[in-house]
């Protein structure tokens, strides 16, 4: 089952209480594809960068099987850029730079042989290319996937209200769905998503874990307790990475087996957390992620 | 097996969004105990109260099955008044007023025949007088569980250590946890608080559920997601009231039956921010417990 994934492929520079990076690789769909292609081999790729990227990250996603024909590298132009610096908490964070470079003329080309993918991962990026980018496939997904964030919903809540009308799963954080549904309480904010589009509502809560909403059912994943958060940037990416990458593996779109997906998205978010950027999730083999999932197992199993 | 309940029988006056009550019954063992009966038949109570309580109240504990011999009854002098405020969000709280009335000088004499009690539940008062409690038992208990608040680490933390000592399992709140560990992670902050004692700790995360510590082990249990949350007011000891008659229910001290516990703590605690107070937990039957623990069932199996 062919997973496509977009979004943004860039620099960040993150400062944190314990320490600060300098430019390093981030962007929603270099975590996501990361993740998912921990789970699933046929992950294909597509994202802009500028000659200025670090390209021996690109080979590190090529060596783990994602498939790169549709990264387009721009002559002359510059990667997107984010610096951003977290509070003692390690949950909030000040965004202090954002250069969008590359990305502000994004042109999500598909590659031809990409273009009947079974399943899509729309990551964080403008309403306005998330449409470009289903309405360039030629066959609908089994099951797509977005995330989005607040910026959308202050300045194209009518684009980003026409995207959630073509997906299945909206990924989103609990701010997030606060602010796209005007509700504080989360189930009263999940029926009224639910009613502009996606069947199924992921709210994800950092450290609290995550909810499935879908066929008038909740489902609950939290996350694991670490003694350490080092880095919470991209954890959300890993998450989303890990839930559709499982379900491309598992070639199903049904919500039972969403519940099962929850756990390897929780589960690959935990190793994203431990160091900076995408180092941890470079480094983890298959056997990380088994060790980790029996620790889920423990975590949530009462008998 | 019977469960001795020691804390506060209380008014609470509250301040919520939605509504405010004038007096009303509250009081950590008011909460405790009415969870406890429900599922389980030999509770017994030691507290203290003014003789301007509501007795209405007290019937209505008798009727659940709580022994009340222990409940002293000062003539001339007033009950416990605690007044507080929710602000927006129904997580965080002022107090407004705190008259400590009977509870100034309360002195926790335990009837003959609740000397020997196999459970014990040490709900939030001074750490002295759990202490003396402690001391009159005539027997060690099976399990000891207590609560305490960062007001006693503040002010009397020499005693709060002794009782420490002298128990099995600690159920405080994740502030409280960081407070008297002084860690802000719950993993790290875990270690601390078990080295102090309690070779048991939960640490209760209101809305986002409750964590297990112990043998090695971390075990999680989520609050059930609501549409609404009423009045938090007495959440924790519910909960609290709902883990220790589960095991006394069961006999168990074990770390394998906590686990269900938890279930058993977060399905009563979600009734109680139904209503106001005490209300919603007078109110319910068994079947309702059975109902609403087949929808955590629901909300945390995989398979």
């Amino acid at each position: 089952m062919s997973l496509l994934v977009i979004g943004s492929v860039a620099f960040d520079a993150i400062d944190t209480p314990f320490g600060s990076t300098g430019k390093i690789v981030g962007g929603a769909a270099s975590f996501i594809s990361l993740s998912a292609a921990m789970l699933h081999n046929q992950v294909g790729l597509v994202a802009v960068v500028g000659d200025d990227f670090d390209f021996n990250f690109i080979d590190s996603l090529k060596q783990r099987g994602v498939n790169v024909d549709g990264l387009q590298v721009k002559d002359g132009e510059k990667s997107f850029f984010w610096h951003g610096k977290y509070h003692m908490d390690m949950n909030s964070r000040d965004t202090l730079v954002t250069e969008l470079n590359v990305l502000g003329s994004f042109d999500p080309i598909i590659p031809e042989s990409w273009q009947q993918p079974d399943y899509v991962m729309l990551g964080n990026l403008s309403p306005q290319v998330q449409l470009t980018t289903l309405s360039r496939l030629t066959r609908r997904p089994k099951l797509v996937v977005m995330d989005t964030m607040n910026f959308w919903m202050d300045i194209a809540m009518d684009e980003l209200k026409q995207v959630l009308q073509k997906v299945d799963v909206l990924a989103i954080n609990d701010e997030e769905a606060r602010q796209l549904s005007g509700e504080h309480s989360l189930v009263k904010a999940a029926k009224k998503i639910q009613a502009m589009g996606p069947s199924t509502l992921i709210i994800k809560k950092g450290e609290h874990g995550a909810l499935l909403f879908g066929e008038e059912q909740i489902f609950f994943c939290p996350a694991l307790p670490l003694e350490d958060v080092f880095d919470p940037t991209g954890a959300g990416d890993t998450f989303a990475g890990g839930f559709i990458g499982y379900m491309a593996r598992s070639g199903s779109n049904r919500f039972q087996d969403m519940k099962k997906a929850l756990l390897y998205a929780s589960c690959m978010a935990s190793f994203c957390v431990e160091k900076f950027g995408t180092e941890r999730l470079q480094e983890i083999s298959m056997d990380d992620v088994n060790n980790r999932l029996e620790e889920f197992n423990k975590l949530i199993r009462v008998d």
